[in-house]
């Protein structure tokens, strides 16, 4: 094995879906759509930054760029710092930017993993969850991106704890991916500071409800378990038709709906043995477009493993 | 069989504690402590009904009694009005009154499941479920009371649903009951009508960790999942002490710590191979007593199968 070769590794990480409607803030689940990332770390002050796929042409390709800076973190605190001076990095990346399924979070956890694992495994992944919420500010995307599956997150006095566990349900996921980006930032502006007693109750006996159900996969528990009244009505002016596709898609026979993250992206969850996840699709794509919303749809898998290692 | 005999039942209904903490007005337990109720039908025009135990002086003993309302509900729903117009009620009763551990719900739920067994059961425990809400107003102790473990409710449209579960943890509970009783009115009036939407995250993150956590067994996800924001601190100055109390207790190796209902018991959780429940009980005791606060403790297992029928 050359020097170089050494230093480098594939690491494939999912893009995630933050909320699952009730779960506002806390609960996420990563899907079987992927970025993937050849690192190479160079004891060069070189840096060598090369996109493909989806919004290659929007990513930084100097010292700005999120991977390098997470990759760079890991180094540092690791005390590689010295060492890895620049880095080759390739990235091949499916999940849509700025959509709502995590592309950040999943380039952060990226460059994270990827450096983590060429220094070989300093750092759990539990310290990768608590580097890469600095970067993020929030566990919401990067917890499901690191674990998997879905996932409870808990910030206790700036600490989060994650919980990651696969559903019992057989679950196929329907996200329906607007032509336009929406940003987090705008997305978290037109939420209230404060609100109503019982819209919190709300989503805390749905949210309650919609990990009993998926943990114990009992379909029939699911039927309100991802309604929520927290972020969605408030951010429904920002995803036109919002309301009309999670009504189309429950009228196909989805389970639930509900915003991926913080938007544009829907999704929807529909019962594997129903075999209805297409239908669903079409209804989401159709129903945007009655809103004059050109929309794609993907139908995903529960992601069940999280970031992992492709070779290296 | 006499007339009487065949139109006699005694049920066992378990205490219970509403909230756990974060799960505010949706998660609930049924404890081992009980009434019971001795209930014939008669078919005379004559209401006989003799209490011992907690709060037997208090308990009306005429129409307004709330076991006999509770049972009225139910023939009259079945049909039963003019059969049944009278009956002879025992009451032993171990739950506390007006402490935050459910003794009305018990109440309520031992009429109405005392006389759907008379009557052979045309309704089913959701039933029981739709009847016991409408009386108590929510479902926060009658779930439980109902169907034993812990229980999550979701109220939609009017409509409740209860999801009941055994948790993995064997846990011991560990119940601080002051010497003054505390009106769930008087608890209910301090709350505030809006509260901060980090606040309403606070206790949506730590409610559905708490859930996966006893599911699937994990205490080391406890940790902070019984914690609140919304209504423990309003309602800490109903209760002296109560924030020493929480703290003693978890200093004595409580995995988490809780108003019970709306108080003013306090409820502690743990692990029950730790065999720490004693050392947790004088704790909390001692604890109130220097806050001016005479309290008894009380040791109880999660009652794991709800009302039941005892003869009958």
């Amino acid at each position: 094995m050359s020097e170089t070769e050494k230093n480098r590794v594939v690491v494939r990480v999912p893009g995630t879906s933050a909320n699952c409607g009730s779960g506002f803030d806390c609960i996420g689940l990563a899907a079987t759509i992927y970025n993937d990332l050849d690192l190479t770390l160079l004891e060069d002050e070189k840096l060598i930054i090369e996109s493909a796929g989806e919004g290659a042409e929007l990513i930084p390709n100097d010292e700005k760029n999120i991977v390098w800076k997470s990759a760079r973190l890991v180094l540092e605190r690791a005390g590689f710092g010295e060492k890895f001076k620049g880095a080759i990095i390739r990235m091949e990346n499916h999940i849509p930017i700025s959509r709502g399924l995590g592309s950040s979070a999943a380039a952060i956890v990226a460059g994270l993993f990827a450096a983590n694992e060429i220094i070989n495994r300093p750092f759990s992944r539990n310290d990768i969850l608590r580097f890469a919420t600095e970067i993020e500010g929030h566990p919401d995307n990067v917890a499901p991106a690191i674990f998997g599956g879905f996932t409870v997150s808990v910030v206790d006095k700036g600490r989060v704890q994650t919980f990651s566990f696969l559903p019992k349900n057989k679950l196929k996921l329907v996200v329906a991916v607007p032509d336009f980006p929406l940003s987090t930032r705008t997305a978290r502006q037109v939420l209230p500071k404060t609100v109503p007693m019982k819209d919190a109750i709300f989503n805390i006996s749905r949210a309650s409800m919609l990990i009993a159900a998926l943990i114990k996969g009992k379909d029939n528990f699911l039927e309100s378990a991802f309604d929520d009244a927290l972020h969605q009505p408030y951010r429904k002016n920002l995803v036109p038709g919002m309301s009309e596709v999670f009504e189309a898609a429950k009228n196909a026979g989805a389970l639930g709906v509900a915003l991926s993250g913080a938007g544009p992206c829907l999704i929807a969850f529909s019962s594997e043995k129903k075999h209805i996840e297409n239908e669903i699709a079409t209804e989401m794509v159709q129903t945007f477009k009655k809103n004059d919303v050109q929309a794609d749809a993907l139908i995903l898998n529960l992601d069940t493993r999280g970031a992992f290692v492709v070779n290296g």
